[in-house]
């Protein structure tokens, strides 16, 4: 049975705060745990039903411990809205940036990316087109947040994922990013993606859902580009105005690898 | 003040049952109900404060009546979180789908794609990119349903919507499509979409979120494209298993739109 403090403490893990302050997060679910545990990952805890110890017990041994839990103690730990037969509470990675790093590849800047589905999204996204790093704005959402593990599909494993200013990782006082690598912002005016030579190196900026990219952040761009919408052409009415952020990102990236 | 009958008429709208015996559908929001009054949809009702209709009279000409409503009252009948200072019901267009219609142009045909979220954002991408019909299986999610409507962010004005089995579509005791139009489908095995010629028209078949395209549907489908994945180069690790339906389809109609 799970003791009230161990209770507390997995809740608890639902919140940024707690989850900075014990640099832990949590993973649910039959397709992630097993990605947790073979990777260099340090899994703390394993929560799972006798039936998934079954079938696992060699990955097992990575854990530091395995609680066994029935379904009704998972569904009152989980945060999905059917609880899975396995959860893992594992330790937010260090990761130590250097522009060393990102020299040899393309990464991404999120300037604000709120929504968590969307973090999800751009990790896999990511994760696809072999990107290794992510960096994004302390504003955007939180990617050990529940919602953003779970939508990632373990993409989050692969991808490198670090927080840091704008100011701080393009500007001259900070990492100074933008005089050692091409960047790269998706706008609504700019030039077409499909006539960019991407070369095989920089940072591609994403903006906000509804605000894009602030005016701050795209002091730092060097290259405006834009999808061009199929849209319009030769007619005379409203057409779509924007496309959302991880689809914009996902536009972009198949263009640029597509090239390289 | 709202009647008894009213609410329950408009929540009804909720329900698809409701929707396609009366064949209306709710909207709402300042963006998307001004485009619906200046695009040829027949809106029956808005309901808007005093406020909202100041701006926009110009515009409620169009509609068969106006109501002005308060805050409280739009807050009961609007579905989401935070109610909007407009709601409109319209009548969901007639469609008559001929083959001579989809013969200048590309297509989308959704076979199961089942969550509000995703068909709202692939509408939005088949505006984006010019596509005038998408061909709906009777299992998606319905695109009147107020979740596609708002996620279609306008576009399910601009795109036609049809609702056909695949067998009726493609087969050939039905609109015998697949005799008359290249069908692709984008599968994680095929031909990469960066070497595929698509010419300039056909149906792009896109698959459940989950399960993806089914066997059945498979069989009308010529070319199979896929989208190269960039993790695995030259790794032996396990690399990201797929891309979100709307992420593909978004890729594709970039890369088909980018070559004609």
């Amino acid at each position: 049975m799970l003791s009230r403090s161990r209770l507390t403490h997995l809740r608890s893990l639902r919140q940024k705060k707690f989850r900075n302050e014990q640099k832990l997060f949590v993973a649910e679910g039959r397709k992630i745990v097993p990605e947790l545990l073979d990777s260099s990952f340090h899994v703390e805890s394993v929560y799972a039903t006798v039936a998934w110890q079954k079938d696992f017990h060699l990955k097992l041994e990575r854990a530091d411990e395995v609680v066994t839990v029935n379904e009704e103690e998972l569904s009152r730990i989980s945060s999905l809205v059917t609880a899975q037969d396995v959860l893992a509470v594992a330790r937010i990675p260090a990761q130590e940036l250097t522009s060393e790093k990102l020299k040899k590849n393309f990464s991404l800047y999120l300037d604000g990316v709120r929504d968590p589905g969307n973090m999800g999204t751009l990790i896999r996204i990511a994760d696809w087109f072999g990107i290794q790093h992510i960096i994004c704005s302390p504003d955007c959402a939180d990617v050990w947040n529940p919602k953003v593990v779970q939508a990632s599909m373990g993409s989050l494993i692969r991808v490198h994922i670090h927080e840091i200013l704008p100011e701080e990782f393009f500007g001259k006082n900070g990492m100074n990013i933008s005089q050692h690598l091409p960047v790269y912002g998706t706008f609504l005016e700019g030039k077409s993606i499909y006539e960019t030579d991407f070369g095989t190196k920089g940072i591609i900026v994403i903006g906000n859902e509804s605000s894009g990219i602030r005016k701050e952040t795209e002091s730092f761009i060097q290259h405006h580009i834009t999808i061009p919408s199929f849209s319009l052409r030769g007619e005379k009415r409203a057409g779509p105005e924007s496309l959302n952020a991880a689809i914009a990102a996902a536009i972009t990236l198949s263009e640029m690898r597509r090239k390289c």
